[in-house]
């Protein structure tokens, strides 16, 4: 019988101190199961949140897995759809950071392109929260501008390349642009600004021949997100999606009421557990084209074993990183 | 020739220190327009603020009129579709503070239904607002619940009779409920209790069963605004039309990404702009019909004459009234 080994936790805190890797034997499926060998998966702040006991999930202790997201192999089915071969990504519940895992078919989903498996790793959250950011608020055409925060995160990069795709323009804010303008502005960013430097509005809408945003994409919070919406096109919406300075998003009401800004949230596990399984099919066919074709790719800063998983997710909490921090699972 | 008399401003400041009360002949309309004889106008906050320089429209000065809206009776017409004797409202411009208004007759609407000139008068402000407010954000069920602050202003005791009408349950926050509950209540008010008691979101759920509101208008801003978006429903909205704490609002990021409330402004004057005649014409033809029916009343709680401009002006900023302060204008 095989040994699986797995990230687990039996009580919330530093993700670094409580994590532990364990060993049990493989599970084999049950009717609607798959047993899937996991290849990679990433270290991402909802992973970090997760096991602090800080997100919108909460573990189920006094032992739960860790990793939200991941790509593997399917070895054993016992679903329909589904053979062994197939490469698949975790969708829903937890689990991802172990050598092997048996859950529900529903869990996954079939890649139809083949994608290489650090990147399909980081599928499921990223590239899908850029997606629904730059199609599920504004209907944005060719030539609309948009304006992101934290737009070197793994999501801000996502944006900055589906955006190119479509044909929509980026306005990029950095916390410290040395360096980055260069890197961003190849990957397809049009304009990129230090978040928070003098006349940072005046200068963008100089860049920009003086049109306004009509999205603005927020990852931060606090002063930021009221730049972002000072920078907005009147009747503009901003979505946020995440809140690195944890700090409240303080709204004057004007903005409200005669600038008409509208302020939205965007979390892709809820919108996953609403859409029905052709969005979400669709979703990420699409973007899995563009990542089999190289259009859209994350940076990954390192890559660790599980065995050193506490290692790898103090790093994933450094501030400073060229991308993400991935799990490589199995062989 | 006869004489007009109007309430004009050189300066913006105080209403009660800047009004003047000015003479000047009627004028005659030209092509185009109507001269109204003006019944009656309401002082609201608008006016006050417009006056003070702080209103999303600012005066032309050294020499603006006042006064946004009012309600007055055709007496020559020099555009189609307008009578001698039509019952008018004033939808558009500023000067409704006055005894005859010469101006474009795309700046008025005619009322079908005959409307009592107090109440007509009120009519564009207010009533649309409390209609927009119930119909422009989200599709109101009856049965649906709202909860709104500041339930006992001019909009508030709209909103009331209209979810009625509308059969759409109301939640109502006051400063003091104290002989306000029996008065709401009268209005059609399902829930009264004072904005910011003890437990007042646990009272509220246990008075609606457990069903959360699925839409809150906010006319407050500050602590106010947060204690809505704590009662909201998931996927809920708040919607601002005022900021009478004169405090931002402080939105916790969890609200938006994990809540998924929505935040939203509403400014009947842009509304208005944008909209198209037919759709405004319908929206003030249903508030008529109720208006006139007396379904729809509006409290008025002291008459002025436009000679006491400077005193109703600051009978208007007093924080205790049991009403509207009208001026009378013509006879």
């Amino acid at each position: 019988m095989r040994e699986n080994h797995f990230a687990s936790f039996s009580t919330c805190g530093a993700p670094e101190q409580v994590l532990e890797v364990k060993s049990a034997p493989v599970r084999e499926p049950e009717e609607g199961e798959l047993l899937v060998r996991m290849l990679a998966a990433p270290i991402n702040p909802a992973d970090i949140n997760f096991i602090q006991g800080v997100y919108g999930i909460k573990p189920v202790l006094p032992d739960s897995p860790a990793g939200l997201e991941g790509c593997g192999i399917v070895e054993v089915s016992a679903a329909p759809g589904f053979e062994p071969g197939d490469q698949v990504i975790l969708l829903r519940g937890v689990g991802s950071w172990a050598k092997f895992l048996t859950a529900s078919a529903d869990n996954f989903l079939k890649l139809e392109e083949k994608v290489d498996p650090t990147q399909a790793s980081m599928l499921k959250v990223n590239p899908l929260t850029a997606l629904r950011m730059l199609t599920g608020y504004v209907e944005l055409k060719p030539g609309d501008w948009v304006v992101q925060n934290a737009a070197n995160s793994g999501v801000g990069r996502c944006i900055i390349q589906i955006a190119k795709i479509m044909g929509v323009k980026t306005i990029n804010l950095v916390r410290r642009a040395e360096g980055l303008r260069e890197e961003l502005t190849a990957l397809g960013a049009d304009i990129v600004l230090e978040d928070g430097e003098e006349d940072m509005v005046k200068k963008a809408l100089e860049s920009t021949g003086g049109v306004r945003p009509v999205l603005a994409s927020n990852a931060v919070g606090g002063d930021s997100a009221l730049r972002l919406m000072d920078m907005l096109a009147p009747g503009g919406t901003m979505t946020t999606f995440g809140a690195m300075s944890k700090q409240s998003i303080k709204v004057p009401n004007g903005f409200l009421i005669f600038k008409g800004v509208q302020l939205k949230g965007l979390w892709v596990t809820q919108w996953l557990k609403n859409a029905t399984r052709a969005d979400i099919e669709f979703a990420y066919g699409q973007l899995s084209i563009w990542m089999a074709s190289g259009r859209l790719k994350q940076a990954v800063d390192s890559v660790y074993r599980i065995e050193n998983v506490n290692e790898a997710a103090a790093k994933a909490q450094e501030e400073f990183r060229n991308g993400k921090i991935v799990l490589r699972l199995g062989e």
